[in-house]
Order: C-alpha cells, then sequence, then structure tokens
C-alpha cells in the first residue's frame, strides 16, 4: 500500500469549518492504517466514522492505542487529546426508537468531537404520543433539532408542527419489507406536509451533525 | 361490441355481501355503456367507480338518466332505488387534507350505496396536531376508521397510538416528487410503528369501504 | 447501555388495547436484556418478535429462564402467567405454502399471547385449488381470516370471491427472482380484484394478528 | 423522409415463419406511410401493430384504401387478400376482465392474419370463480392458451393448476396505484406457484399469438 | 363545496414562525376558491403555491383581484398588505442552470413573503466552474445557501467543499432518460461526499426557504 | 413439526401432467424431511429444487440414501426408480457462458426426471457469434429451444431471428451493477424485438423445463 | 425575463473543444428567447437540442429567421455560417430500428454542426443479422461507432464482439411495457458482456456526438 | 466437470483486438480451473477479473503457479510472459475517493496486461476542488481519461468541464443508504450536464480500461 493511495484534504477546515472525517466502510483495514499513519506523522487528530471492531483490530497495536472508539456507533476519535463538551446544549437529538441508537450516536459522538454537548432523547416515536409532548419544552429550548426515525418516520413530521427551530431529519434503515433500507422513512421525510424541515441520507448521523454545525457556526 | 365482452357476476352478493362494482378507468365508453344495458334488462343497480365525466358522457342519454354522479369521487350509482342511510355512524372516514377529498368521497358514497352513513372529518393532518386530538372522542365513538392520507402518511400512525378500533389505511396520490403517485404514503403505512393498521391501494376508497362493510357484517 | 436508551409505553393497552410488543431485529442482545430487565423491575410481561437464537442466547441467562420461545417463528413471551386459550377460534390462519410457515406462527402465537385460538390451515395454495375448497365451510365459520402468501400471492384473491368476513392478507418473502423479498406478492394483494381485503407489511404475521385483535374487540 | 430510413426484412417469414410485422408506435405517421409504400411496391402484404387512428389518419388515402383496421385493438392488415380462418380452435385467447379487450384482441387478430381461428373467452376472472370452471372442458379441448390478466393476475396461477397444455399469460396494464403500468400483474405471473407458465411483455397480445404460432408449428 | 372540506390552521405561525401555505396541485379551482374565501373572511394573508394559470382562472374575479401572481414560479400572494423587504441578503439563491429558474423562483418568493430580500446568482453551474468560482466571496457573506440542481446535481457538492454556510440543496426535475423527474439529482445530493449538506424534495422551493427562514430565526 | 404443515399434492400429475415438485429454498431441513418421509410412506417419489449441500445434510441417513442430489444445479431425485432417457433430444438447452450452468443443469434435471434427454450446448453468447451459428442447424433440428443468458440477454434475441422453433428464454442473476439480481436479462429478454419468444423468472430453470414439457405434451 | 436569468459559457470551446449547446426541453420559449439575444449581440452561433416545433413558433421571427430547424431531431442551427462538411467519415451512426430514427439525426446533426460528414445505417437491428452483417466492412472502415438501439438493445452487444473501433452505445426510449423508457435497453447495453462499451444516458444523441467528438480530437 | 461446460474465444483478439477475459465471479474454482486447463494446453495466456482469494485457493496448485495475482483489484494474470510496460503514459486513471482503488487498479491491470503505463491519480474529489485543480496540466498531457467516482459521482462533470479528451467515468458502489450499490452514481454520471462523458457498468475498471484500449487503436 503506498502513500500515494490517499490525499488527505488537511486544510478543510479552515476552508468550511469541519476537517476531513475517514470513512472506513469501504476501506481496507490496511488502508485506514496508512491514513492514520500520516494523521500522526503530522500530528494532527481525526474522527474515524463507520469503522467496525473487526477492522479496527486490523490496526496497528501502536497507532490502536490512540483511538477511543464507541462501539455502539462505530465511530472513532484518532489521536483526540482530552477536551470538555460545552455546558449548554444547543442541539436536541432525538430518535424515535431504540432501534435507532447506533445513528443517535454518531450524531452525538460528532457534536462531541467539536465540543459541542447535546440534549438526547431516545425512543419518543409517535405511537406513544406522550413521550414527545412530555419533552415538548425541553426541545424547544435547543437551537437545532436533529430527529431521527426508521419505519415510518413519522416522528420529525408531528415535530415540524409543534416547533420552530431548523430540524434536520435522519432516516434509519430500520425496518423490514417495505421499510427495510431506510427508503420508505427518507421518502416520507422528504414528502413531509411539515414545512422546512430538511433531511440527510439513510442513517447518516455523521452529516446530520455537520449540519447542525454549519447552523451553530452562524449564530 | 359484442355481448360477451363480459360476464357480469350476478351472484356476487349472495356469495360474499358485495356486489361486483363497475371499475370503469379502463373500459372505453362503449363498453360501459353495454355492460350497464345487461343491468337495466335484468333491472339491476349497481355502483360505478372511476368514470370520468368524459366518459359519462359517451353512454346513451337512456342510460345516463339513470345515472347519479358524484364528480367529486367520479362514482356512479345506476338505476338505483332511493333509499335512505342508517342513523348510526358505524365507519369514520377521516382525511389529512383537504387534497384527499376525491378518495374520501370514493368510500362515503360505496358506504352510502349500502346504506351506511358515515363520520366524515376532513383535513385533520398531524401538522396542525390539534385538528386530531380535539376530535378524539367523536372518532372513538365509531366501529371502524377509514384514514386517508398522501404525501408522508403520519396521519394513521398518530391515530394508530390513540385509538382501539380497526384502521382502514388508504395512501393517496397527493404529493409530488419523492411522493408522487402515492407510493411514499403506502410504504410509510405499511411500514407503520403502530401496530395493527391494514392498508389498501392508492387512492382506494372503493376498497377501504368494501373492508369496513366486511368487518360491519360480522359485529 | 443506560436506562434512558428505552421509554416504554406501559399504558398502550388501556389506549388502543394492544400492548407494545418488542421488536428485535435492530437491537442489540445488550438492549433487549436492559428492556427485559425494566419489565421485570414493574412485574409486567411481553411479546418479543424477530428474536433470533443467537439473540436470544446474549440475553442473561435469569431473564432467559422467563422466556418461552417459539423457534419457527421467533417469537417469545416474557415472564408470562400460564393461561389457557379461548374454546372458540374465531380467527383463521390460512398459508399458500409449508414455506410461509414463520409467517403464520407468528400470527398465531401472537393471538395466542392476547389469549386466542385459532383455526390453523397450512399449505392451501391455489395451485391445488381442491385444498382450498375442500376447507371453505370451515374458514366461513370464523369471524376474521388471515391470509398469508408468498410467490404471486394468488391465494387471498381467490380467497376475496369465495368468503364474506374480512380478510387480512400477509405477503411473504418466500421466492426467487422477480418475488424475492416479497414485494411482488405485496403488490399483487394490494392491487386484486377481489374486493375488500387488506394488506399488512411482507412478512408482518404480528401486524395482521394486532389487525384481526382490533376487529375482533368491536364485535 | 428517404427510403434508407428502413430496411425491411421480407425474408424472415422463410427464416423462422413469422413476417416482419410493423411496430408503430414510435413511428411518425409519415414514416409509416413510406414503409407501407415499400411493401405496396413489392405488393407484399404485412401486419401494422398500435397504430392510432390518429396516426392513421395520417396516411396517404391511397394506402389508407388498402388497410383493414381494428379500433378495439390498434392493429391493421395492408394489401391483405381475403382468406378464411381454420375451423378448429386450437389456441384460446381469455382475459379476467373486459378491461383487458385491446390486449385479446391484439392477439385474436395475429392469429387471424395467420389465419388461425380461436376460443375467445373474455371477463372469466378468479373473484367469480365459477365463470372459469365453467369454461374449463372447453378450454381443455385447445392446444394451447394465451391467458390475459391485469391488476394482481391471478387467473394463469389458476390455471396452471388445472390444465396441463402450454400457458402463455400477457400481463395488462390494467389497475392503478400499485398495479399501474402492469408491473405487478408481470411479475406475479413470473412469479407464480404454477409450474409451466410462460410470460410477455406487457400488453403484449402480438407477441402472445406469436409464440403460440411457434409452437402450433411444431405439432 | 361545503365549508368544512377544510380546516385551516391560523395559528401554525404562532406556534412555529411558519403559516400555513396553500399547496394547489391536487385541489380543484373550486377548492381554492373556497378557502381563500375563508381567509378573506378573516382579513388574513396567505401564500399559495403551485397554482397554475388554469387554476387560477377558476377563480372567482372579486378573489382574484387580491391575488399577486408569479407565472415563473406558480406562487400567489393573496390579499397580502404591501411590504418592503430587508435590506440585507442573508440567504443566497444559486441555481446551477436557467432551466431551474422556476424552482428558485418558489424559493424567492418565499422569502419575500416573510420579508427578506436574498443574493440570487442563476446558472452558475459546475460544467463551467469560473461562473461559480467568481461568484464564491459573495456567497461566502450570506448566513444560508439554497442551491438548486437538476441533472447530476454536482454544484451543492463542489460548493460544499468551498463554503461554510448551511447548505440547503434543492434536486429539480430538469433532465431526461436517467435523470427524469430529479430522483437522480436528489439522490445525488442525498449521497453527496461533501459534508453537512441537507436536502429537500424535488422541485421543492418553498420547503427548502421555510427551512431558511427556521434558520434564520434562531441566528 | 407436525404432519399438517404440507399438503402435498399428490394428484397434480393427473390434472397437469406435472408433479408437484419440492421447492426447498425458504423451507427448513426439519421440513423437507417430513415432506420426504409422506412421500416415503406412500412410495412416491418426487424432485426437490434448490436444495443446499447444507439443507440435504440435515437430512435424516435414512432419508438421505434415498435421494440422487446434483450439486451444479442443488436439485435431487428421491425415492426415484432407475430409468433410462429418450434416445431422441426434443429439447435444446443452450446457455450463453458458463457462469449460467447451474440453471442450465436445473433445467437438464428436470427433463431428465421425465425422462427426457436434452441437446446441451454451454457458453455460446453472441460476443463470439460463430460459436451459436456453427451449432444452428442442430439447434433446428430439435423441437423447443430453452435459451439461458445473463448480463444483457441478447441471445434468445439473436436466436430469435434465426430459428422457428418456441424458445423459452430463461434470465440469470448472472452479472454484477445494473445486471446483478438478473432484472436486466429478465427486462431484455422480454423487450426482445425478436417475435414470439417467451420468459420465465429469473434463474427459473426449472419453470423453463416444465413448460417444455407442456409444449411436448400437445406434439 | 432578465438578462441574468442566464450566465453563458461562450469560452467553453477553447476550453475543451466543445461549445455550450442550448438544452431547450425545460425552459419556456421565452428564455430561449432571450439566450438567442445574448448570442445574436455577440454574433455567436449555437446549437439547440430538444426544441419541440411548439417552441420553436414561440421565438421573435427575427430571431427566428436565423434558425436552421430539423423537425426529425427537433435540433436546431442558430446564427450559422454556411459549411461544408468533411469527405471522409469517421463517425458511423447506426440504429437498430426506424423507431430511433429522431436520436440517430441528433447524432448526425451534432455531428454536422462541427463539420463532420457520417456514415449513417439505419435499421439493422439483429432480429434480421444478415442487415448487419452485410455492412461489416462499411462500418470497419470507419474511426468511432455510434450504436443506437432500444427494447432489449442487443445491436450495440452483437456489434462489440465483430468490431474493433470504440463503441458509444446510445439506449433509446423505445418500446413498451419493461422496455419504456429506455431504461432495459440502458442497463442491458452497460451489462454487455462484450468488452469496452461506453453508453451515454437515454436517447442522448447529442452526448453520443460529442463523446465521438472527443475521440476524433485526439486521432 | 466436463469440457464443454465452457468454449473459448480464442480468436477475439484477431477479431476485435481485445481478449476473452475471464470472469470469475459466478463460476466455482472447479469451472475456472478447467478453464485454466484449456489455456495451459495452447499454452495461451489469459486475465482473469474478480477472482476471490477463496477462489483463487480452490485452484490445483500446479495451475496457481502461474497465477500473478492482485489483491487489491480480484484480478490475475495467468501463464504471462515477462513483458514491460510503455514509457509513455497515454492513459490517466483517476479516482474521487481511496476508498475507490480497486475499481482503478482493475483498469490499472487491464492496462498493463496489454502493455500501457497510465498515469494514476487517486483521491482527488471535488470535495477538495484543489486537489483536482493542481494536478490539471498532468491529466491533460494524457489521451484518454478513466475518471472513478462513488457516492454522488461529481467528479467525472467537473473534469469534463475542464478537458478536452474523452473521458470514460465509472461508477463505484461505495456509499451506503441512497448510494448503495452505485446506482446513484452511474445515475449522475449518464445525467452529468457536461458533453460527451461516457459511461460503463458500475465497479468496471475492466470494461473502462478495454473502452480506453479501444480508442488507443485508432489514434
Amino acid at each position: 500500500m503506498k502513500d500515494n493511495h490517499s490525499k488527505l484534504d488537511f486544510d478543510r477546515f479552515s476552508r468550511i469549518g469541519l476537517e476531513e472525517a475517514i470513512y472506513c466502510e469501504f476501506k481496507t483495514g490496511v488502508l485506514v492504517n496508512e491514513i492514520l499513519k500520516q494523521f500522526l506523522k503530522k500530528n494532527k487528530h481525526c474522527l474515524l466514522t463507520r469503522l467496525s471492531e473487526n477492522k479496527l483490530n486490523q490496526i496497528d497495536s501502536l497507532i490502536q492505542k490512540k483511538i477511543e472508539y464507541c462501539s455502539i456507533s462505530n465511530t472513532a476519535f484518532f489521536n483526540f487529546p482530552e477536551h470538555s463538551l460545552s455546558q449548554d446544549k444547543k442541539v436536541a437529538v432525538l430518535c424515535a426508537g431504540s432501534s435507532d441508537l447506533s445513528v443517535a450516536y454518531e450524531a452525538i459522538r460528532t457534536l462531541s468531537y467539536y465540543g459541542k454537548n447535546s440534549l438526547n432523547l431516545f425512543d419518543i416515536g409517535v405511537s406513544g404520543l406522550w413521550r414527545l409532548t412530555e419533552k415538548l419544552e425541553q426541545i424547544q429550548s435547543t437551537s437545532v433539532v436533529i430527529a431521527i426515525a426508521g419505519m415510518e418516520g413519522a416522528l420529525p413530521t408531528v415535530l415540524g408542527g409543534l416547533i420552530s427551530q431548523p430540524i434536520i431529519a435522519v432516516p434509519t434503515s430500520v425496518g423490514y419489507g417495505v421499510s427495510k433500507g431506510g427508503h420508505t422513512a427518507l421518502n416520507a421525510l422528504l414528502a413531509s406536509c411539515s414545512s422546512g424541515i430538511t433531511v440527510v441520507n439513510i442513517d447518516n448521523g455523521y452529516g446530520a451533525a455537520c449540519a447542525a454545525l454549519r447552523i451553530l457556526k452562524i449564530t
């Protein structure tokens, strides 16, 4: 595996306020290893997404030691200095069912990589509407809402009629039959009758967090 | 157009409690005319669905006179004796938006053909949740609920967490882009996290009413 | 895994007459375990669906002991008191082929969780029509019919022309090529020329049973 | 429009026993006209399919005079000598609903172009099973069966379990929502649990007749 | 057409800071008319979207007089008081080709309904990269960017690597073959390798503007 | 596993000239075993399709001894008496590439189960046209042609312009990207410009053989 | 309609050797008119594609006079100086059926705009293989082949096994049912077993010609 | 496994300048082995694609010794004489991300099999535009460009506006959710607003190289 197999964009943060993250799903362990070596050589840190435990274990032990891994979301912080999170919670991360946890944690971890604390509310789907309404005031106190839902994806639509903040909806691949793969939730979110909801790719907790960070930057 | 082009199933009511309805969308005006003549010859009445005004006008004027037409739903009663509807409203017909009216009326007309009155509530979609909750008690007083929704189709899901009756969900073709054709609403309804919701074809108000009639028959 | 990862809706039965079931497919064994602990703490029972044997084995042995598991349908009763089923069989569960057994058993088990006995007829698909017609009278003696079919899904359509009860059709993922995944059966059922058939998601025996229970409640 | 815009395959009959037919749907009236002139110059006849009445009227009146047109199927015989049909009916053309007539007539006309009489039975779909069973013996007396069905396409499947002849199934574009375009009927026919059914393109009555002719040739 | 055919949500602005807009595509002219009468009765104004010129002309002339119509975007302001736009341009509305104009104007008009001026740059797609780069500084001076693109939808992706603001991407139905309907642009935007881009439904200029307004509200 | 889990159609051969085959893909080993026991009890034989080696090994050793298995096609003959094949080869089984072998062998084995020898020609796809043309005369000497092709599926189209017999085309799931799953080959075969080709489900060598047998029966 | 609605890329030819063409399908007549005025002001010429006759007629008569229109392909040359075509024919434009003419002419016209003559062979599809083989030598004498086919798209695959030049395949939207829209031809071309065939969008004769021009530029 | 299971096209190179490659994905190890034996017997060499390491290990050790394998691209050279590559680099192989490496190497290896050196540039996607622009001159020095991209596939579109050479775009299956399988990249490339880009199947590095070789042959 030669050095020129990747060409890292170290200036991205200065251009757009977000660093290049290492998306590991289609990279071999060998390639992830080489990329991390480049970060280490420059003494830079990075965020890794979709790093399976299996692939994690293919990484050199010296490199591995500098990785802080989260097995719920398959994300990792590499060569990351200790840092504390913001006190205030400007972003709410909501998910409709406990099956959506891995996506929610991908968002939470990304926010935390950039130093942002978040209000996290899990399993508040609309088939038990009270779970949402009892938290409404708390949700309204944040600046941006990431709303995660699989299956029919009704949560963000109901939310859209109740709150005024930006809502970034994340469809998840939870479900079977017609919902499998998350395309139904995705389409339902894009077709929502509630106005002004925006959507990211299926299971893309990372992207939703980045969109929230773009918004926070201008506030 | 010869007689043997259609073979009417006059005994269907005795077998399954529902008559054969004449689905006109893919029949020429000439063919519809011939079919109605057969009904007339036997002095039978029938329900016609998806009969466009244009096709209605291609029918012989003598036959046409015996047609009672509804232009919102494109349904017609042919050779139908006067009859009064039931006092009680055992079926609720709900729709999420006023764009869903034609489907709602197809259901209402079918119920009315079989003598059933219905509780009709239009434009109560979940982006303004109060419109649903203020009617909840009224809805709970019926035996069967037909819930009609296009776009993201969230109404029946929310309803499913609030009421205990049978819910027959009807997706509609209202919407554009990802929702166009009603497939997103259909899939969202089938993938609903609310338990025990059943679904019929897109825009199939007629079928939903028939399903409600099957249920009423066993109560 | 923290407590707030799930927010159980213990009041659902009082609202809609159906309890919250635990859908395990996208939950880790760890998460299922935590959820069952909450049920145990409140001394409540629950139904689990799509619980693979593999995931079952990840559950704490103390918790596991209180599980009654069915390996055909991958369903489980947790902390469930002994109970006897109704004598009468108000629901018929029919399936077209013996490949559809797991879906049929998901429906049968769900009915049985709620104390309902059922008339179960397997492998009566229409390529051997006599298998259906010889059972017709028996089927007509029930109140609600759950009709399960994969491949081309013709069984419920034929049935729809022969019986007057509510028919809840369940497409299954049985088949290959054009039928794989069950979408062809699903669409064929929704497009059926037989009136008043309603449909649930592919392989959704649980949902069909819930729909039947909603109907039984109003009879 | 120049001569070289089409290159007619006048030898096809000698190679495969079927002539080149003129498929008009995507040809301008001008082009159809030019093609027919070539046939006329060689004093050959031909079959035209999917020739709308509108396009028919764009053809030179001299050419038009030599056309025998059928408005149900949009087929035409050009420059065709009088001929009588076979006495026996070796092919059965069945259709499930009267909405499928245009496809049935495309098959019937093609057979008739090649001198074959056919047993034609319309509107015998399985939602009224008696309509099929009362004709079963008659159907069994033919050599090849063309079975045409839209919507859920159940007719050929039921037929497949009752007769031993070759069955050529033709899905039609009749239906709406999930069935629209005929893809559901097509897939249901290909996925049929009845063995040995073969299928042609949606609405392809012409192709089904050609397949029947190929079979008759070897008997 | 009776009053209860629509149930207007006049309180929506107080709840979420956005009014209910009248989506006219699937409403008859008669229904739109009735809805506007309700607004007039309460002396309220509203925004109408997807109002074709044809449907506009079906509206009562008295009502029509109070409509300010834009034929590029098919939007209308009803009963709207004169108002001036903000001096500053906090939102940029960019589109890749001049074929995307109608969508761009739907966004611009919606912003203008809420009093927001916008920086509008048309026809700056990436096949002529200089058109984008020469405007980069101007774009960076705004707070929120609405980026509209059909066909392959590459503009927002390139933009995402160059600017740090929130980007709301709108796919359009411009294109043919594989792009027709806008699904390719939609999917390309959701799959973008640029981080933090959010997406709305195909051709949904209205929704994009609403999302921008939600963001502006928290800044 | 109880007896009533399957209801075997032992009379099928007398009705339609084809026996019920056991399609094993979605049946557990336990269920296949039970079914074979029923055949043994009646001293009947049967054909099994899609029986993986893995599932084969789950069958009781006594039952297994009576199975003659083919690992290329995953088919098995159960309890089958010795028999010799017909001398003449009335069916040609052609495949485009050597990757299509398993489907070809499913057809060959099915024919052989019914005592029919076949002319088998493998790897004669049209990218090397000479491979087809040099065998043309041999192919023309048979009565029915089964033509198997994956990827773009061009072989049967070319064949259709060269021979006059019935052609049963079988698309295969060979290929990747746009062809994966065989849907492209399937659609290309259904859309073929060659007249009178019929098609069966993807990879359905069994069904193609059954269709050939139906044809042979009437010759 | 204001000037800034389009931003023409007049330098494109100097960058990539191809000019910006005006794709008219989604532009109003008013917009096309404004764009052509800009070309006139700079005394530049341009190529217009997908300009319907209807839209052509909406253009100012002065502008219209400078348009040379082709109604088969809906292309136009604007403000174009007389020019003669190359003597040699380096590009072959082949189409499978006479229904593909409009796409073929879009390619031919584009080549001609850039001064290139072409070898044009229409209606040489593989269902009459002799039509292709008799022209093989002529085809082999060119440098680049544009092969156009609808329905099952087999022509380029057969061609790919017979010639060594670059083949640019163009699927067309000719066909119905499974082929309608050209997606089947497109996929069949991309999945072709013949090596080294490249593909452009459905009906994209213009793009195929541009690709050929890119190739000619390097020879 | 018998000899006649494959019919190798040893003359292909003389016909079209490209040899038959062995596509191993759907062949068993046994079959690949038999094919290689045929090559060995004739002392011919060949290229193998999509040969997994697992399948490689099923090949006889004597045959295996004559294989030169590349594990990044799963390609192999069999019985290949030593040869040196061309000095000049007429083909550029570019890929957008380091996840696309396997496809890039399939192209590079194929070119190298035919003796062609190539300019290889990895990870130059447009979210960091400088990575592309700094290499532009180098890219412009080649004759043909193979541009490989997954996800939204924007790289070839941007490239198409900057260079004049033939561009063969290869979509890759890199991505998840809406991009999974590479269909979004494929469609985006086919719908590109940049003129004259041609496309091959998803992940088809081999085909792209063959297309480049076809072009080089005429230069």
